[in-house]
């Protein structure tokens, strides 16, 4: 049916996403839902005024969940970010995130949704988990935008301090979209070179770079939304184009037992594989840390009323 | 030296207009200044993480006033928006927009800036005559966004009511950004079709539905910036390409003795010339009307300290 | 399926148009069919080639009929342009385009599509005539792009001759796509001002600039591709976004009784509906002429093995 | 200026790379030249045309070297692709793009044109040495396309083998964009690991995949275009957006004591510095075969009347 694109939470992060689908015409029709029904509307009209200077349509429909069993791809975006303590902590959402999935998750089994669900809402990999719980769907059909960020904001830390494009930069942040997770140094490459060949380097400065990244910016504005927009756009893409296209996202690792931000190649069915990659010791000790985190942030938002 | 372009004034409606240029790729260089140093450079740092996802480069400056030398454009977008009364009236800014003209002006006409200014904040025709008598350049140089925002609103206005597209419905909303304009019928065309020729329909709740279709966003968002965005990136691209196009804004008319919103052909020296509209003896007096509007309002500015 | 585009007939305008949707990233998948097998798989491999430098994915399948069943979009592009006469006339293709349609129709048929065929191939509204009658489908889903492209040279020609940018004339070519067609002065438009008001004009070479347009290219280069390329990705993207825009076209006119150029509002069941012009009585009658040139030319075709 | 290009050589090749500026907006000017005057003015009008479907505008100017003056990038891609034997040599065309670049040079230099030349046409490497010499600019403004294509189809090449997309594979073609050309394998990566990792490839098929990929293409269609336009637009955005990425392209090898094709940085200067690379000593030699083919071909050129 076209691509068909469906967003939950219409705050800043969801709408940003939802303007980038209709400024560069990725959608052709876009399901806007809210529990508070008067802000997705506003946004939708919004986005209706800026169509008139487009050279594409998105259709916008509001507060539809039945619109959403034609859709390949629904963004989850509901959050409270006021819970999330300046300086500060993801996980500060893990109740409010809790209650919002509680509320979505029937809605959506229900509207006959086939496609795939990615997850934006933080903790992102803890969320993540809950849903391939909540709705025991193949957990392929179910990722989250994980360490895809923190991915970027390496890049560009990286880029910065090499003076190289950040097309150029490849690699990834691994683990937990929070405090436990860690940049794989082993893994980034300056186009066909190892970062490691650049001679001495400070990485725990281009780390804590990639980290705190969005805390600089969270300090500021309150709230990220472009970095993250974009990230969701380009995996959503991939989903919907079947571009067997690689990410770090938030998803299913068997030998960890817990979905975790790590390489996937996304297409139409989701995740279908997950590169190896051949980490170092000490990388791999990190993993295990952030997969233990997560598994113990999830016990505490299954252990919540 | 390729697409330069300035922001002033790095708030929702700013900030909006550099992510669409970042996204799309249509600025190669871009300048973002907000007295709120760490404002510019917070969303700096957040658009700097998206062009990670993007086929694109935008070079970004953060509150450099010199690098304003080379630009073709600067948009302003600094305001106060908590100064409009939700319900509300633009004119609430008019006392915090003049003191940010009044602190920018000097500024910019020291950087060396060549280009054309496209005035977003509010009130917005206002504002634009006060720049112009401020900076004492050629009037063509300095225009604002005016009516093209309701324009946008009343197409889409339109377009609902006739259940066509909204890139089918032309015509313009004229005079002031505010609550003395009014929708032109009398160029309002439905392709090669008069929009009278549909029969009886609802004029004023047509022109209502433009002119408060922006209130009915702020209400619950507490600003609007996806259209207006829109509009302001859309000129912007007119006079960087030199496409003599034409868009209803707020500039010079040598007539009314003031700047107002009305139709201007965009090319790289600003507004190149002005369409000649036949209106109805009503719109006429309509546009007179909102045409005092603006000079009591312009008085109101200049007589603050 | 997401954005699923059929090709067939992979010569220039065929590959142009295929170009345009990968490098736009119009199409998620695009199956390219030419009766020239290893035609089509040079070009796919060219366009394969391409999108190592581009943001987007198109999957591109070659030769396979029963891939069309999940199409959109089938656009029909075979041709013999060595046919056409240097000077020229779309007709000398009357019989090479209906031996094309004749090896095509069953197997389009078959395939299983059920989406909308957009005919390019020349004399463009004979032969979408002639595939209505042979599909036996539901007129609707059946047109051609006709006098879109004369009416995109009539915009430009208009532009250049009055200094105003193309996009904002509008207003229609109307008729057959070849030498009985005309401008309908009555519905051009600069904005919201009829032509007619811009004083003595000499329309006839304006219309001549329309008409000729295409042979001044076609003289040097033996083909156009460009323009055709771009308003069939138009008419494409406005049913597969379902877009209710409108454009001239070839399909059907109960009243003519024929199929033939003129306005249609494009969605995703094809034709939508037609807008009615308020032509003058002059353009009646060429329009009435025109309508006996497509029948005679119609029954030409029939009329061959 | 904003966006300049000039493109010098409209043939398929070149009125591709025209084509794909103007459809997605990527110059403002663009200003095409061909010694076939008609030529070129017959691609413009086409190129005019297909801009009233479009919501960019891009200023077509013909066959005025003056005006290259504002450029920042001009392409050359005239060639007489006639002389390329089937099956077949890039150097076929030794003689007849001497015979062009001697009649274009002088103007070029008059032109007052201070940006950067891209040389499509082949033989692409021994072209850019000859240009170097005629010219005498600092060599870093004068680069080729070279082994950026050839690198295109060994990333298609390889994608396809192992079922990934391109967009994840990286390395680099080297040396001439000719016979002599190799894959550096030890350049090559998916994401972040070595194609060495996957086990035992039949490497000679690959890499003879993105050595005769052209000539698959060529056989066909008699000439290659989609490619190679695209990763010439890629480079010429690089420079005109002074974006620093890396491309593998025919430039100055101080070491090889020739320009030939090799990982550079490119922005607003042209090349800014080459990234060394760890080759093999088995692709040095291979390095080095190539530099000296470039050389003999050189000679050729030179010795031509």
């Amino acid at each position: 049916m076209t691509r068909t694109v469906g967003i939950i939470g219409i705050g800043h992060v969801g709408v940003t996403t939802a303007y980038t689908m209709v400024t560069k015409g990725l959608a052709d029709r876009l399901i806007l839902i809210d529990k508070q029904a008067d802000r997705a509307a506003a946004e939708a009209l919004d986005l209706a005024d800026a169509q008139a200077g487009l050279p594409t349509f998105t259709q916008l429909i509001v507060n539809d969940y039945a619109a959403l069993a034609d859709a390949e791809v629904v963004i989850f975006a509901a959050g409270d970010i006021s819970q999330v303590a300046a300086g500060g902590d993801r996980n500060g959402e893990i109740a409010s995130t809790k209650l919002a999935i509680d509320e979505v998750a029937p809605q959506l089994a229900q509207s006959g949704f086939a496609g795939v669900l990615i997850d934006i809402s933080n903790p992102c990999d803890v969320a993540v988990n809950y849903w391939q719980q909540l709705l025991g769907w193949k957990r392929q059909r179910i990722l989250g935008t994980g360490t895809g960020l923190d991915t970027y904001r390496m890049r560009r830390a990286v880029a910065e301090k090499l003076g190289v494009n950040l097309a150029d930069v490849r690699g990834y942040n691994l683990g937990e979209h929070g405090a436990s997770q860690f940049t794989a140094w082993s893994t980034v490459y300056i186009n066909s070179t190892a970062i490691t060949a650049y001679g001495a380097l400070d990485y725990a400065a281009l780390a804590e770079a990639s980290r705190q990244g969005g805390w600089q910016i969270f300090k500021t504005k309150h709230y990220t939304n472009y970095g993250i927009a974009t990230i969701a756009c380009e995996m959503a893409a991939a989903v919907i184009s079947d571009a067997r296209r690689v990410f770090p996202c938030a998803c299913w690792d068997e030998t960890a037992g817990i979905s975790i931000g790590h390489p996937a190649m996304l297409g139409r069915a989701g995740v279908l594989s997950n590169p190896e990659l051949a980490l170092t010791a000490a990388e791999k000790t990190q993993y295990q840390h952030s997969a233990a985190t997560i598994k113990a942030n999830l016990a505490t938002m299954q252990a919540l009323p």
